[in-house]
């Protein structure tokens, strides 16, 4: 299969996707059509079957996709079909909240460890992690094969803990930190910038009404 | 300037130019070339100088963009010429967490007025704002010109409090709950899931790698 060619863009809808079609699971739905896709995800039809169709062709004109087909593909796409240990440092309120949503079981992402730099938050428990020190990241790293990093510290430290996510073997970060942090090639970094949501929320909310 | 046809990839890179340029005045640094914007951000050069290229010719051949020019030239295609007024709604981790964040008053959007539905909630502060019961939303909408909306309660209800910000007549609704919601057109909803960004992060790493 050709995958190379997946444009961020393509990438960034597929989990959408997948939320939504694991709803319809949910509710006991077995085939959608690009339309009902496009009515509940404020998308194109035509985008969304052309999305789709970088995977081979799924849908049936007048039947639709079926939903457990597609949901299996995408997870085969995003390579969900393995399990991914995530660490995560930082536990201030959106570490917290981070650590317990509950998507990650269902996307068979984990987080597995907790890191903080303040010692008086070692040993406290969050969502059934104990935190940990940084100190201790690199060996847990590798004893729990964790394969990325999320980042939930100011600003002013998030380098400093990538260069440590990027030593102890880590191969992709997801910084939420308001700032610009650097890796290596071989390890990718997503800035997770929320700020950068509401720019754009507001950039088309523009653009509609004008 | 035509403008329409920005795709959502572009809209998107560019508060992380901005994110960037910022730390860059911060610094006393004055020029920039795509060559260090796309080191630092891990894009490709030709990328970045197509990106801004969209936007007319701000970059001089041998000297680089201006910074400030750039800056400027962003918050102005990002309508940042204005502030825009945001409520929140659901005052958990993940809440306290945003309205924490400090980078809303910088980009001109900032939160001013948080909702929850918890009783016990009400009248406890969280960064100078005082929580109150939803039954307030539509008369503080109006009374602060408020236009962006953000959910931060629990998918279940997730939908029911978009509905609330559609009927208090909030234009753009940024959704941090794991479910998919649905509002008429003329109101723009994002959906930011840190899942999607942990999935696509994973995506690319497995791509870069084999």
């Amino acid at each position: 299969m050709k995958q190379d060619k997946i444009s961020e863009a393509v990438v960034r809808r597929l989990p959408l996707y997948l939320r939504y079609l694991n709803e319809l699971t949910i509710s006991g739905v077995q085939t959608v059509s690009s339309q009902d896709l496009g009515d509940k995800l404020d998308l194109n039809p035509a985008q969304i079957r052309k999305d789709l169709a970088y995977f081979g062709e799924f849908g049936r004109k007048g039947v639709g996709y079926n939903v457990h087909y597609l949901i299996e593909k995408i997870r085969q796409i995003l390579k969900l079909d393995k399990i991914l240990n995530v660490a995560l440092v930082g536990t201030g309120n959106l570490g917290r909240a981070l650590s317990n949503y509950s998507m990650y079981i269902r996307d068979n992402m984990k987080i597995v460890a907790v890191f903080d730099s303040d010692p008086s938050k070692y040993g406290t428990f969050i969502n059934r992690l104990t935190v940990q020190p940084m100190n201790e990241l690199s060996e847990t790293v590798k004893r729990l094969d964790i394969t990325i990093g999320i980042i939930t510290v100011p600003a002013t430290e998030a380098q400093n803990v990538a260069d440590r996510f990027v030593e102890a073997g880590i191969r992709g970060i997801l910084n939420f930190a308001p700032s610009v942090i650097k890796a290596p090639s071989g390890v990718r970094v997503h800035h997770a910038d929320f700020t950068g949501e509401l720019l754009s929320l507001a950039y088309y909310m523009d653009h509609e009404k004008s």
